[in-house]
């Protein structure tokens, strides 16, 4: 008997973005790991258990938190350090599974937005060859845009999905007027030429903390420098993404 | 007083899609407007019916039906034709706001996915000049890689949405690896040069009709071409959406 894995996107923050499967899902679990310290910020590992303090009532005696592996700083191989440091959460994982599902079942694991989207859930559980379900959850480029009620696609053209460091190295990517910025450490934006450039950003979309701001990249670019450093400064941590727009306009 | 517009995402064909903010926000809208004719599929109507039984349950006084405009097919000018369209949208929803909710108060539209998506929803409530609220909703793209149970990106690598139109136009985009092929009439990726491409293809996600298949271009495109004619000819209609990935592999 193995137990099964089942990854659940609990969307990006605000507990109301479950899905009716994401709450059915929780309920069915056998057990629903918990992972304790890794990237989390205080804040995430609150929003995680007030979503299971909604889902599941009293009913928590299936809920199972263990200890994450700290990742390796010394490794000076990036990417190797970041395949070991995978390696070492499977075998935390598997170890977890089999004390608490040693007859097989169902262990859930919550998801930040949706297991799609810059997450290493899947490649992880991919490691330990058991059978994983997804249950799809709502992404921060879906908050963004609820947020700013805007459509993310000009009519039938395409969008670039990208991260800040591709933006800083690589510049506006060719042949595309859309993008979507993720994982930026730090206003890659301000390497553009503002000039026919807008921009739609927001961080700790669908928490309490939630900001938007937007306008040409000229004006609210600035503006957005700012309000992220003094976010910052007050939360001690900061998420945040924005779709930049090539209009012309000048 | 002016009525508010909501629009809901209520994913793609799943109704366990729906999140608990929908459901809140289907239930606490004075109106739901239910567009008859337009676009949609037989089946597609008959879903959103069955999530307005599952979610107000016998509390369906609420719920407005009306009738499209239809699409006047013989302007030659497509965009302007759109636009004339879309116009006679908005004019519609404000007829049945201006009915339904003379003293205010605020009317649900139920959106096919998530509004930022392909969709014209957002476009036309623009003309209305009224105050929207987006509640976002688990697209095809999330059913899509969740079915398969894979991650979108490469690590650290950016990935381009775009249409079938394009790809059959265009060919592949220049500089990124991983493309998501939206609104394709015909299988657009037969244009491509097959060698070293990945496929993840899907029809009718979340529903009980739906069908993956996926691997190499070479092998599992006309697999994909054959399982969507049939498909196609039992529904009478398809939807489908597929990832391609570069990986260089022979
Ligand atoms: C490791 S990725 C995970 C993305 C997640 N799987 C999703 O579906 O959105 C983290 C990045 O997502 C974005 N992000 C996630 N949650 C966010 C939020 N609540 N507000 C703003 N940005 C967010 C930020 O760009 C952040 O750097
Ligand atoms: C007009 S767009 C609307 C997209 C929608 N707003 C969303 O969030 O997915 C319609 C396209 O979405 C894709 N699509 C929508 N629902 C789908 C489903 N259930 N299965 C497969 N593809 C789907 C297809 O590519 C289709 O041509």
């Amino acid at each position: 008997m193995t137990a099964r894995l089942c990854l659940i996107g609990i969307g990006t923050g605000n507990p109301e973005h479950l899905t009716l499967e994401a709450v059915k899902a929780m309920r069915a679990a056998d057990v629903i790991l918990i992972p304790r310290k890794g990237a989390d910020k205080a804040d995430l590992a609150a929003l995680r258990q007030s979503i299971c303090a909604d889902v599941l009532g009293d009913d928590t005696a299936r809920l199972v938190a263990f200890d994450l592996p700290v990742r390796d700083a010394a490794n000076l191989d990036y990417r190797a350090g970041v395949e070991a440091w995978h390696d070492a959460i499977a075998a935390c994982w598997k170890q977890v599974l089999d004390s608490t599902l040693p007859q097989g079942g169902e262990a859930a694991l919550l998801v930040w937005g949706d297991p799609s989207l810059y997450d290493s859930t899947l490649r992880i559980a991919a490691r330990l060859g058991l059978k994983v379900r997804v249950v799809p959850g709502i992404t921060s480029i879906q908050a963004l845009t609820a947020a700013h009620g805007m459509v993310l696609n000009e009519i039938g053209a395409p969008f670039l999905v990208t991260t800040g460091r591709r933006l800083r190295e690589g510049g506006w990517p060719q042949g595309v007027e859309t993008l979507v910025v993720m994982l930026d450490g730090g206003c890659a934006f301000q390497t553009l030429a503002p000039k026919g450039v807008e921009i739609w950003w927001g961080a700790y979309l669908g928490m309490a903390a939630q900001i938007i701001l937007s306008g040409t990249l000229a004006e609210a670019g600035p503006e957005i420098i700012q309000a992220r450093k003094a976010a910052r400064a007050v939360h001690g941590w900061i998420m945040d993404i924005y779709i930049l727009r090539w209009t012309g306009a000048v």
